[in-house]
């Protein structure tokens, strides 16, 4: 590996830029539309005109998976930089000023076209569970000569939503940004981000992570998709075998930090009430980059996560509503 | 007066056609940009701008006072139609579904133009006090041709915002809202909005309320500046002699009802914490209306307006988060 100049950012995220729709309907309206609850399901046109009328009334607030991770970056008092792609209209812009809002620095890649900013409805139930439909909009159309390779060189973890592995030229940006960052010396990681996704994608996935990725993320789910097993156990075991490191949440019971000379249990921070459980994967990745790129002990990534995804599921919207660096101590 | 033909709505409101862009700052943010705590000030497309670009992250929310209050209307089971002027973009997407999702009859007059949907960027300080920079876009642009006068016709009570009184195009639609209300044998009301509104156009609104209206909305502070007094039993005293029927709120000393037969108080619902004051004059006006178009004696629509207040104050946003219908009783 090359020797690492000093980075200017701590962490850049690549993802599909979106907006959330975000509504509340309960276990009647998931069944009646035939959606699978707490999974992320990609919609066209027509499918998100039809499920967005049928809503109640929404609220609209800046989303995408790494966009919210960026966030918590920041939050915790990390540089933090993003790539992905918006349009020139309304959504596009409430999405950028979110972004600069937090201070994460905005590479949006060419000029847009035609197409619009994507948009993810959320549908939480009264159990705190999202169900997600998401129109990409304009953000799949992310390929590699929207990189701004300066910037990916300039961090030091690049950090990449598996959501994008939907679109063939997004595969071959992720490849490009990986190599990039490992020509300038940095680490590269991974969410795996849906386990639908991961089923999707699943070769693709076992071969980016064999040849490039340092850190994987994701849930128990995803990684016992990404195996083909039932067994947490057997997929742990085989994380370790294919990737230096990974953090993997299990929901209520915490995360499990893993290396290939441990396996180091996290727990979760206690919540009052659990209200919206979107962003929650996003932002304990947020806290353990935070600790990664601040040198701290792996076990403290794993906290730090913690406390991150505690604050955001303690609310409706996928980022913090207060600095989290105030609850890092 | 005419008689009334049966009615299809409950209550018509008329109002600027807003989505409200919501974030957090504290008194330093309101200083530094020379903004008046707690009122609406009209704003250009640059201060806009500038305003927004200097705020934190915001969250989207369909708005636009009279528009709360007719969504209020429907959360307590009412019909509530709505007239304003929205544009063909994502803006005006959301406000359109946002009223259809609670099941207000939207009449967006006629087709836009290329002036953009109208936003009220709002600034909740710590105290929960909102201050109010509105963009008004299409909006702006209701005149007389845009009524739908049928519509108008076909409602108990007709209710206007003041807000609108700031252009003259929009004074003539009142005016010819009122009479077709009237022809119709149906009931005027109005809300006085905000003080600074009321004290730039304060003939006009006398003159208004003195020819057409029967139900006057509005706070302590508008209306001793409607009337020039710094004495609150001066401004009752005043309302009384011009129009049949006044509901002024007193802000947590709740409000009071004022016929020429009687003045009476109203409590304020207890909060456990006021979190956004955003809406509160809104919600209570949509308690009392319901109230009203519902044969319940007058204290009752009080309280019914107390009620509506009380949870709009407690959260975010300036709608309801929960079905009124299930907190009236």
């Amino acid at each position: 590996m090359p020797h690492a100049g000093e980075a200017r950012y701590d962490v850049v995220g690549i993802g599909n830029a979106l907006v959330d729709v975000i509504a509340h309907a309960d276990d009647h309206f998931i069944e009646q539309h035939g959606l699978v609850k707490g999974s992320m399901t990609l919609v066209e046109t027509d499918r998100a005109v039809d499920l967005y009328r049928a809503l109640g009334s929404a609220v609209e607030m800046s989303g995408g998976s790494a966009a919210n991770t960026m966030c918590g970056v920041a939050s915790f008092g990390g540089r933090a930089a993003y790539l992905g792609k918006v349009s020139d209209d309304e959504l596009g812009d409430v999405f950028g000023h979110d972004l600069l809002a937090v201070g994460v620095t905005f590479r949006p890649g060419r000029p847009a076209t035609e197409v619009p900013t994507g948009r993810c409805i959320i549908v939480v139930t009264p159990d705190a569970q999202r169900t997600m439909n998401t129109y990409l909009g304009v953000s799949s159309l992310l390929c590699p000569p929207d990189l701004d390779e300066d910037t990916i060189a300039g961090g030091r973890v690049l950090y990449m939503e598996g959501y994008l592995y939907d679109r063939d030229d997004a595969k071959a940006a992720f490849r490009r940004a990986a190599e990039v960052a490992h020509e300038a010396g940095r680490q590269v990681s991974l969410t795996l981000s849906d386990s639908f996704c991961v089923d999707r994608h699943r070769d693709d996935f076992l071969g980016l992570i064999a040849d490039e990725v340092d850190l994987l993320f994701g849930n128990d789910d995803e990684l016992c998709s990404l195996y083909r097993t039932d067994s947490f156990d057997e997929a742990i075991a085989a994380v370790r075998r294919d990737c230096p490191m990974a953090a993997i949440t299990v929901g209520a019971d915490g995360s499990y930090v893993v290396t290939s000379d441990d396996v180091v249990h996290v727990r979760a921070e206690p919540v009052a009430r659990v209200i919206d459980t979107t962003g929650a994967g996003d932002l304990y990745a947020a806290g353990f980059l935070y600790g990664l790129t601040h040198d701290r002990p792996l076990p403290e990534c794993g906290r730090l996560g913690s406390v991150a995804a505690s604050e955001v599921i303690s609310h409706v919207g996928p980022r913090p509503l207060v600095e989290l660096r105030t609850l890092a101590s």
